[in-house]
């Protein structure tokens, strides 16, 4: 007897755990067998395609988020009101002139100024960081500055990208301090096919505003050989520019809580995309997992606490979206009680990772257990779970997200190439099975995981 | 004494297999570590660049080609005139307008006339092969045709392109006849970074010339889902055309004979190359192989025979440099002992595959014997060894070539990302490496390939 109850537990403990086992069951085997996921995804990226916040696109992703949350039989859908820079890509050339021609395959990076309109042409520096183009000093002023860093592949975590994002977040900045005229960047990721990635890049009050392109890796490599013979010379004409500002929407729909229906468990993905693909990875497949989440959650019965899901506008040129939800909702987000976004692609779960400590870990590990025979219950620690959670972490919101496979995913990130056929049906059913036992879990559980404080690392 | 014969073999076989030996273990040695063939490559891809027969680009690879052939020692350097159709690429344009609004990724494959200038829509209509298409009749008539046919990766053959092929070289005679007013085709290639591969396609006397696209993977997917929902519209716009014949140039050198200086062992490669990338993989890889094989072969002192390189002009559109070779060298034909194509991009060597019988395979084993220890010693049959040798061994040369690791060749081949990063100078030297042991042999040997007659199988 002893040990029957070493091995089963208590009679009421025997219910419990056949409940959530029976529930996980039902959620891993609906959401691997009825394709909504991959249906919501597809629907998005075909008849939508390319949303950049500000643009139709992201008018036409707006009105068609209320309608697939309204298909998934979410309640209390509606729009909440977001303010979005309007930026206008126009066009972008660039080749490098001498010692021998060559085109070189650029985009602009998202919120670039333009050159002159009949463009700019100039002698090239190049340095791999910061320290070295500070380095170059007084030979950066007059110069196109290119920051040539190679991305490292990293399957299992963004580090690789960490790594480089700096450069293309700031380039712009540091190389006008020095007087740079414009400056191009090795496309930040992984792949080998001529693609230059674009994103966001930020410019700073009291310093010059100069032109910023990404350029193909391959092109990054000619232009560095080319230095190699000695004086290579490039010429860049971009037509982009800001053009004020529109307004836009957040897209939210609930499973209403049965018991404590004003505790909230948050699904959070961004709505919006970059403009060269039709963004099925980044983050049609987001948005497709949570609403498939939500759905599978709901057909099971109404939580004890609400499940919300949320898309956000504008998560890729300033989470203008993600800043506006957490402000028009500052009251609520005491009862905001654990927050998920699912912004890494549509490769097959990982496990999880929460911002928070020991006590983080362990609930977190709790609820993933049952996803043990999908290998994705392992549980670590991260110090963001997401952009768009930013805004809420800093409330205090206890934020984790699913971990995923992201061995290509930066070979398509921001790229033309970003399209429907990047994403595997049974990894994102995985994927969304997993965000969907942990969901539930989250909604249904006596213990909360711990608020985060500014020194969440410590608790 | 009987057991070091046997073992060794009879005094005289010792001494021969010993030069041989040695010559062989200088080859790989000098290939693998003098970097010739890289920075050959290098050279024509960077300081040339893109280089379509009847463009400034080929005519600046042909000065380039006889500079470096001098360069690599070779004697009776000469270029050899060659007439050469003239197309120009333009513009190329086309978006899916119905039931969903997408910008689709074109390129206009080489020989394609125009679309009207305002470009033309129309109707899609689908198919995976020529019998689906005729499946279709009349409802053809009239319509834009998607030829629509996944390509398979094959690492160790052609067979993959060979099965779609075709559908590029016939498709827009086969629509034409049928009344369609434009043809659209899944690109051949295997990468999915939604780039299209350009290519040659031809029109026949008598049926309409209807313009002829390629689009990315990705978009042919799209517009198969688009039709999926009923009715698909779709717009294009070509701006390419012909311009006339101009005068190019294949560029010749050679390793003169010492005994048997008109006897020819032929090493080719084709010195022009699609305008989208800088064509590294094709075939700049083969004409850095066969001037740095040459140089090789020269190093160790003249070989019995001559050995000639041949940079043919225009394999891409039409072969007029393979076939004016074969008409102005036709009375030297008969002395042409053997010639090999390097036209298989920059992989490593998985060993020979030769035009003839089992007497072509055992002479041909016993050349390349030396290089098992590369792993690249396996000799087997092919009915084509290269398409610019299709011209001499309908005249009866006994044809080889090196058969190489094909993998991703594919996913870059006459696309924009064929450039030199996409070599591995390590694989490419010893491909290197392996045309020269098999080019000496051929030089020295005392016994020579069968030549190939009309029903060249049955050898």
């Amino acid at each position: 007897m002893m040990r029957r109850l070493l091995v089963f537990g208590c009679a009421s403990g025997i219910a419990a755990a056949a409940e959530t086992d029976i529930a996980s069951q039902r959620l891993v085997g609906a959401a691997l067998l009825d394709g909504a996921a991959y249906a919501t995804v597809a629907s998005l990226t075909d008849q939508v395609g390319s949303r950049l916040a500000g643009t139709p696109g992201a008018e036409r992703a707006v009105v068609w988020a209320l309608s697939a949350m309204k298909q998934a039989g979410l309640t209390h859908v509606h729009t909440e009101p977001v303010r979005v820079e309007r930026w206008v890509r126009g066009e972008a050339e660039a080749a490098l002139v001498a010692p021998f021609a060559h085109p070189l395959h650029v985009v602009a990076l998202g919120g670039s100024v333009a050159t002159p309109r009949e463009g700019l042409e100039g002698e090239l520096v190049e340095a791999s960081s910061f320290e070295e183009l500070k380095a170059l000093g007084p030979r950066v002023a007059g110069r196109i500055v290119l920051l040539n860093r190679p991305m490292m592949r990293n399957g299992e975590s963004f580090g690789g990208y960490g790594d480089v994002a700096p450069l293309r977040r700031f380039g712009a900045v540091e190389a006008a301090r020095l007087g740079a005229r414009a400056v191009l960047i090795r496309s930040l990721g992984t792949g080998a096919y001529r693609l230059p990635h674009t994103g966001a890049m930020q410019y700073q009050e009291g310093v010059a505003k100069i032109p910023f392109a990404a350029l193909a890796a391959e092109d990054a490599e000619l232009l560095h050989r080319a230095l190699a013979q000695g004086v290579a010379q490039v010429r860049l004409r971009l037509t982009c520019h800001l053009d004020g500002e529109v307004d836009s929407a957040n897209v939210i729909g609930e499973v209403k809580g049965r018991e404590r229906p004003d505790e909230i468990v948050l699904l959070g993905a961004h709505l919006d995309s970059w403009d060269l693909g039709t963004g099925a990875i980044d983050d049609g497949a987001g948005c497709g997992m949570v609403i498939a989440a939500a759905r599978l959650i709901a057909q099971l019965g109404a939580p004890r606490r609400t499940v919300r899901v949320a898309l956000f506008m504008n998560e890729e040129r300033g989470l203008s979206g993600a800043r506006a939800y957490a402000a028009d909702h500052r009251a609520e987000l005491v009862r905001h009680v654990a927050a998920l976004e699912a912004d890494s692609g549509a490769g097959r779960p990982l496990g999880f990772a929460v911002v928070g400590g020991a006590a983080s870990v362990a609930l977190l590990s709790r609820w993933a257990a049952p996803l043990s025979g999908l290998r994705a219950s392992a549980v670590q620690t991260t110090e963001e779970a997401g952009a768009d959670l930013i805004p809420l972490h800093e409330a205090g919101v206890p934020a984790f997200m699913l971990r995923q496979d992201l061995s290509s995913y930066f070979d398509w990130h921001h790229t033309a190439a970003d399209t429907l056929d990047k994403i595997d049906p049974f990894e994102l059913h995985l994927a969304t099975a997993a965000i969907a036992v942990v969901a539930r879990a989250a909604a249904e559980s006596v213990d909360l995981l711990p608020r985060i404080s500014a020194g969440h690392q410590q608790q």
